[in-house]
């Protein structure tokens, strides 16, 4: 390499002045994208940046296998090929691409908010406002008219009202409960949440998706049998 | 808790047929949903439980803030995020749905056929081979229909003739790159990775979306003057 190390006095801030620009990456791009096409492109990028935490946001459900716990960006793909793979089983017509934006965004206010332990009575309190000033922060980033897409996107799915949205919460709600049956009960057992709680909670799926709400019930019974709810 | 402990002579498989039932969870789900919407239901759980593995397959890249490799499956999440908000940047007129179902399924081979580092000759040159035989194998897990849909969109992807693939190709090309930006270039440093074959794998980009590849090659020049890239 034929370049000069960066901690030779050959590259004073004087000397390599991208190299010294460059000691803050983020800042760096921003202004480059700002330079390439105008500042739609930069604040787009801020904002990919930024939601990149989702990955480091951990659910309480495992994995699969087991062997961790999910994060919410891997969770929120999961949910966009359940929803893809089972749109046939949804109750009502329903907008595909709609669903899909839905759930890809449901869950970035979490890089702000946290994970909410959906069973967590006293967590869920402070949820609602929590979540929305961490949507106005985030989607405030992008190009306002982005911006406020994804944050009607966001309140719709919360809102629950229509067919797209109780659609993409049905799927939302039945991969932990398979999470939890195919890790015998793992968050039920380890949090103490239990049958009666966990059909509250999922019963809406009957609203998105009434067929997987009888496949929900019939294997959340046998989970009972098997012992594996808390309390 | 009033039900008996699995471990008491009371749960034993004669009396407690659902309990012995599930001693195969995975199993016994697929025979709860073919007995509840019919074997469609069955195979589309199927395929969903067995992508779960897609969480667990790394990558080489790192985490914008450094702290661990990406798998897959939150990558996939991410890449449909600068879909969503960079869209207007691609070079032609896409379909955004078509763009989203591709990369949702995108990696999904390599369930089967790992991560293979764009930059690792060898590996490369069995790729193919190993990610055709995935596809048929994991994608055949569906109900043949939804199977074939989304097998013919990766094979899209792959083929990059159409302008929702050269756009799709072009944000899995940018992300990575961002990412070894934020990361003083950590990989290409890692497995000395030079700017030529950084520039060779990723000019693709100016297919898919022009204004974006201009803006990686102005940060790619400071990259060099950084000394981020490897040999």
């Amino acid at each position: 390499m034929s370049r000069v190390p960066e901690n030779s006095p050959e590259s004073s801030p004087e000397q390599a002045p991208a190299a010294a620009a460059i000691e803050q990456p983020r800042a760096r791009l921003l202004e480059l994208a700002g330079g390439a096409a105008g500042s739609r492109l930069a604040r787009a990028i801020d904002f990919l940046i930024e939601i990149d935490r989702l990955k480091s946001v951990l659910r309480r459900t495992l994995l699969a296998d087991g062997s961790r716990r999910e994060n919410s960006a891997e969770h929120s793909w999961h949910l966009c090929l359940f929803a893809l793979v089972l749109a046939e089983h949804s109750g009502a017509e329903i907008d595909l691409t709609r669903v899909l934006k839905m759930l890809l965004v449901h869950d970035i206010v979490e890089v702000d908010a946290g994970d909410t332990f959906c069973y967590d009575e006293d967590a869920l309190s402070g949820k609602d406002e929590r979540e929305r000033r961490a949507a106005l922060r985030i989607f405030g980033l992008l190009p306002d008219d982005v911006g406020l897409e994804l944050r009607l996107l966001w309140e719709e799915f919360e809102q629950r009202t229509t067919p797209e949205a109780r659609f993409a919460n049905a799927v939302d709600r039945l991969q932990p409960m398979l999470h939890n049956l195919l890790t015998r009960g793992h968050s039920w057992r380890e949090h103490g949440v239990g049958k009666h709680q966990v059909l509250e909670r999922n019963a809406p799926i009957d609203d998105g998706a009434p067929d997987l709400w009888r496949f929900a019930e019939a294997f959340l019974d046998e989970a009972e049998e098997a012992g594996w709810f808390g309390e």
